[in-house]
Parts: C-alpha cells; sequence; structure tokens
C-alpha cells in the first residue's frame, strides 16, 4: 500500500557531515525519504571519526545516519562530477552543509545544479548563511549558541552564560531546514520548479530567542540569566529534594494553597508575601530558602508521588540512563534498537514525528558502512556495470 | 506568479494556544500558508494575557501570531461545532495543543473530523503525546526539559541542572510538528488521503539530546554537565575577557599553536600537558587557569579582532541587545518590524527559512486582534451574511 511508505518517494543526495546537515537528513529518511550519502572515497563523514566507538564504528556517526545509504564520490575528480550531474538529474533533493561557496568552487552550485535539473530542491545548512558579511567565517555549534543570544539567557543568576548541553544551534539549523524542504516540495507539486533553501545556524537560533525578544524590544531590558524559574509565574521551578532535583509548576494560586495544605504549612497561604503569583513572584528570594527547606526531607520519588495525588504539576530532573527507561519514552518508541552489520545493536533516539498513516516505520536500515551503497546505486540510477563501477573504484573516483 | 506564493494553497485552522502550537502555525504562515486562529470568543488565546504588554496588547502574543487571521468560536455551542465542521471540509489542516481527549470530548476528534474531510491532516502537539501511561499529565516547558535529560547535561561542574533559557520544550515540539504536516501533505499529494501527525513535547526532547544517548549507551556512563566546553575538543569552550565573555573554538594542534605565538606564549606549544588535543583536554583543569590568565587582559572586541585576524574561528556571547543589532542578523533579515493597528511597531525575530522563490515575503500581516475576521472567513468560506454573524455573535457563537 502505497500510504504505508511515507515520505519515499522522495529522493535525496546528502553531501552534509557531521550533524546539522546529517540531522535534518535523518529525519527525512526516517519519514519514509531515500537518502544516499555522498561522501568522500577512504574518508567518509568526519563524524565517522567522533568517539565513541564500538569496535570499528563510531556510535555518534550510527546514531544520525540510520535509514541512509552511502556511496563513495570524490567531488575533485572530473568523472566524479559528471556521475554527480547525472544522479542530480534523478534525484529530488541535493542537502549540503559546506562552507558558503564550496560546492560553485566544485563547479556544483545551485546555479549549475538547477540547470541539470530544474525540479532539484537544493538545500543548504550553513553557519552563518549563503549572504551577509559573516557568510565565510567558520562557526560551531558552540560559536552561534553564544552570538545567537541564548547562552546569554542561560545559566543561573550571578553565574556564567551557559551553552545548552545538546547542540541545538546545529539541531535547530537542521529542522528549520527540513521545513524548508518539505516546504519548497510542496510548491514544487504547484509550479513544477525547484529552488534553493538557505537556512543559517545563527538565524535559527535567533528564531528560538521566543520573547527575549518581545520583553527587550518593549521593556529596554536586557534579559538576564534567571537560573530555572519562570519570569513571571512562582513557584515554577527546580527545587532540590533528598536525593536529587525535581521540577514544581505550581501556577495559580489554589495549586498554591493545595501544595501548602498537603505540606502542613497552611500558614504560608495567607502570608501577605506569598498570598498571590504575583507577591511569590515578588518575594521569590525570601520564597526560595522556604522552599528549600520544605523539599529537603523527602526523596524525588516521594515527592513526585505526593506531588501527583495532589493534582500539582511536576516532573523528575532526569539523567539520560533514566530518560532512555523511562516508561512513557518507551511507550512512544522514542529509544529504537538498530542491528549494524558491525557493531551489533545500538540503541538510539527515535523519531518524535508519529504519522497515523506510517506507524512504526522509522527504522528501516543500519548506518551505512562507508560506500556500502556505491555499486547497488550507481547501478540502480545510472545503469552501471559492475566492471565500469570497479574500473572507477582503481581510479580514485568512487 | 504562483511561485511568489509559498505554501499559499495551505489552509490552515490553528485552535492552538500560548506556545507550542502557536509556533508551529507561525512558522507555516511565515511560509505562505493562510493559518487562521479559532479563539474563545472574549478570552483567546490564554497568551493574550501574557505581559509585556504594548498598550492593551501582549508583546509576546503578537511576535508568535503574525500572520495569521483570528476568528471566534465557542466550541462548546452546538451552532459553532456546526460552524467548525463545515469549515473543517474547505480546510487542509487543524492544528491544536489541548490535552490528550479534549477535542474528543468536544465531538471534534480526529475520527470525526477525518470523515467530513479525508484529505484532512490533524496535527497535535501536546505534553507527552496521544499515547502511553503519561498521555493525560499536565506538562509545561520546564517539566519537559525536567523529564527528558536536557536539563541534566545543561550547566556547570558542581553546579545545579540547568533550564535552557527559551522554551526549547515548547519551540523543538512545535518545529517536529510543522515537519509532520508537511510531509503529510506530500504524502496526500500521492495517496489522497490526510493522517494525524502527533508530536510529544517530551519526545522531542529525547529527539534532540543528540550524541548524549550514543555516549550512554556505548560506555554506560552517564552523560555529566561539563559547562560550555566540548566532550573532547580542547580549547573549545568560553572564556572571560575583561569586560564579558567570548567563545573560542580552537578545533586542532596548529590552530593552538598559532594561537599561543598570537599571545606570546610560545612554551604552551611544546608543553606536554598541552601539545595534542587529546592532551590539553585531559589537562583542561590545568589550562584553565592559564587560559583565564591570558584572556582578563583585552576586551571581547579586542580579543575577537585579534583571533579573527589570526583565524581563529570565535565569537562573541551576545546578550539579547547585541544580537537584534547584529550585521548579519540584520542582513539576513532576522529581525522584521511589523505595524501593528494597536500597538503600532514591533520588532520581533524573522522566518529563518530563506526560500530562493519566496524572497523577502516572510511578513504580510500583523498578529490578529481577537476575532478581527470572523466576518470575513465565515463569509469567505461559508458564505454568511452580515446579519448571520451579527445574529451568531449575539448568541454567543462567535
Amino acid at each position: 500500500m502505497h500510504d504505508l511508505r511515507g515520505l519515499s518517494g522522495l529522493k535525496v543526495l546528502d553531501l552534509s557531515r557531521v550533524l546539522a546537515g546529517p540531522y535534518c537528513g535523518m529525519v527525512l529518511a526516517d519519514l519514509g525519504a531515500e537518502v544516499v550519502k555522498v561522501e568522500m572515497p577512504g574518508v567518509g563523514d568526519d563524524s565517522r571519526a567522533f568517539g565513541p566507538f564500538v569496535g570499528s564504528e563510531s556510535a555518534y556517526f550510527m546514531s544520525l545516519n540510520r535509514n541512509k545509504e552511502s556511496i563513495t564520490l570524490n567531488l575533485k575528480e572530473e568523472k566524479a562530477k559528471e556521475i554527480f550531474l547525472r544522479l542530480v538529474e534523478k534525484f529530488d533533493v541535493v542537502l549540503e552543509n559546506y562552507r558558503p561557496g564550496t560546492m560553485e568552487k566544485l563547479g556544483l552550485g545551485y546555479d549549475r545544479l538547477s540547470q541539470v535539473n530544474p525540479r532539484l530542491i537544493y538545500a543548504a545548512t550553513s553557519g552563518f548563511g549563503h549572504t551577509g558579511p559573516y557568510s565565510l567565517k567558520p562557526a560551531y555549534d558552540v560559536v552561534v549558541q553564544g552570538m545567537g543570544g541564548i547562552m546569554s539567557i542561560t545559566g543561573h543568576p550571578g553565574g556564567p552564560p551557559t551553552r545548552v548541553g545538546a547542540s541545538i544551534g546545529d539541531i535547530t539549523a537542521a529542522l528549520f531546514t527540513t521545513i524548508g524542504i518539505l516546504a519548497a516540495l510542496n510548491m514544487r507539486h504547484e509550479t513544477g520548479k525547484g529552488q534553493k533553501v538557505d537556512v543559517a545556524m545563527l538565524d535559527s537560533q535567533v528564531a528560538i530567542l521566543e520573547n527575549a525578544i518581545a520583553r527587550y524590544e518593549v521593556t529596554g531590558q536586557v534579559p538576564e540569566r534567571i537560573g530555572n524559574r519562570h519570569p513571571s509565574i512562582t513557584p515554577f521551578t527546580s527545587v532540590q529534594a533528598a536525593d536529587g532535583y525535581l521540577i514544581i509548576a505550581i501556577g495559580n494560586d489554589s495549586l498554591w494553597a493545595k501544595f501548602c495544605r498537603m505540606v502542613a504549612r497552611e500558614e504560608l497561604i495567607d502570608d501577605p508575601r506569598y498570598r498571590t503569583n504575583k507577591d511569590r513572584t515578588d518575594n521569590w528570594d525570601a520564597l526560595e530558602p522556604v522552599l528549600t527547606e520544605i523539599f529537603v526531607n523527602k526523596t524525588v520519588d516521594e515527592w513526585i508521588s505526593l506531588l501527583e495525588s495532589a493534582g500539582i504539576p511536576c516532573g523528575p530532573i532526569n539523567t539520560v540512563d533514566k530518560v532512555v527507561s523511562d516508561p512513557q519514552v518507551l511507550a512512544r518508541n522514542m529509544i529504537v534498537e538498530v542491528e549494524h552489520p558491525v557493531a551489533g545493536k545500538l540503541r538510539m533516539a527515535g523519531c518524535p514525528i508519529k504519522l497515523s498513516a506510517v506507524p512504526g516505520r522509522e527504522i528501516r536500515r543500519p548506518a551505512p558502512l562507508l560506500g556500502q551503497h556505491t555499486t547497488e546505486v550507481l547501478s540502480r540510477y545510472l545503469g552501471m556495470s559492475k566492471d565500469e563501477i570497479e574500473h572507477l573504484k582503481i581510479q580514485g573516483v568512487v
């Protein structure tokens, strides 16, 4: 049945390396697209060399490249460029995350590729984008997290600016690129024409600053680090229990009263410092030690169970070991086990986009070995013979 | 010209409130979709009441709802349900972020809506998703940031787990929902059928943990907070200058040697503690104070200019005021000014998805007043007369 194949009609040539591009390719592949990684012979995606390893295989690489095929092409060779252009004719999307100008230097820029295939969607993810004064500067996740403002609002009062522990500079750019590709594909259904999608990591950081920009524009006050609490709802924050931290989300006065009764501290309900949400927010400095004193007496599990019975929104602050064994996370198929021909079984994050017409179809194959599908792909799309491909290998083209 | 209208063929009925749903609707609207917010008469999206305000208007609401229209419908009224169902027949997408089960209680669950319009794409963004044991629990951004693991790896060694300063629990769910909608739309071009897209905030947090899961699965070591540095590249971190922080990204030994010469500390190049990247990573505790001593002597601007001339990747840690005036951010049209009929001009983040066929078309209209387009939309789609609509207003239906 066609509708069980997801985006399987979509063919993506993925030249990207490391994280932002490969994450985009992974989301498309998880949704059913046929994603063919194009890698440098003998070397491949830089992240194949990133630890930790399972035997010879990078766990980092394996967890970002499942569902893809790999071919090798040395794009500095004329013969490889010719093969690449012939593939471009047959594919829907080219995805790359080189520094701007690299594809043009190879003679494979968007203008050239769109001549070969006017229906092609060309998606470029880069640090600063393909236009503007910083376009050619090198960028890394930590650089754009710094420049984009999120580090300035992450962290505790009086403490240093803080990098988000996952590479959201790369990952948000990957998600916006994926949206751009799918939007362009929808537009192509109407117009018959492809286009270029240009997404910058820095732009993506600005786009996720959320209300920090509105607050600054309206009040003129530069948003600061306020730790884990909410700027205007209190207590809506982390608290420290006997054996770790948890989150409480007491969003209104009646939940507050319920909480005070539950912990046998009724006197706090009518304390003028804490009566309304605004009072509690204004007097946070006084309230914080009171909460600390209350919460230190029980464990996280005890608190969660008490708070949940009282209907007070809360949750643990899970470390990664807890996340990967959480019943909800498992029930949602968010940890998947993929069997790799060399590395064996590896558990990794699943796809969070649950589509009713293609249930549980996210994982079809493990990450590819370098060039594993060169022969298959070149014969499938270009009708090349095994001998021809062997010859190209000897020449260093593939 | 058709290809200048982006996704304008796409019609979205957006029932969502506050952040995750409205952010998704905003991305679709920025790409050209016709997004009609459906709000409760007299009240509207809760975030209309979130400060700061410009006069009577919430800056928070205005910055997340540009490019949308607003109609009011009291979905508890039978007549309003009937109108809603008639609209569903004409729309492509229904987007909601209620707690699971709410739409079913209203008699407007996916099963019912897909009977009315089998081509409908029904997108639900929720805290924990529409399946699994936590499905009905209340969730907020800080709760899923805590449960999803990102807080456990954000922050400084010895310090507390740290909330990401922007609501990435909501925003990443919004982005995955957007991808799901556009994927479903592409699938509909092939099959003629719609489907349900179910995205959970918690799942989305797991999906962005990146290599933390792979590291844990392979090594058995629970990833910890390591501040702003890279786990295996050094120095790739923030450093403190005379007047603030900056990022340095010295990714290999030759950049390290270049840096040491630039700061006249050649003796560090051959110091056995710092010779290779691995040495520097292993001896970070010794290296950190050396860097602190070096960087404290000049300002951020002085360092950036020196490091850039030497070709060493670096960047400032910008506060929000710096972000919104950064030359690259402005050149990329990432700060847009929108003129609102009541609040006047407000600057907000632009759309980071730059499409070559629809350049600079992101902002077409300001956020709507509550119910501003009720008459227009009901007459456009359902052919209702002004009198009919006036009557519905008096009855409290719209």
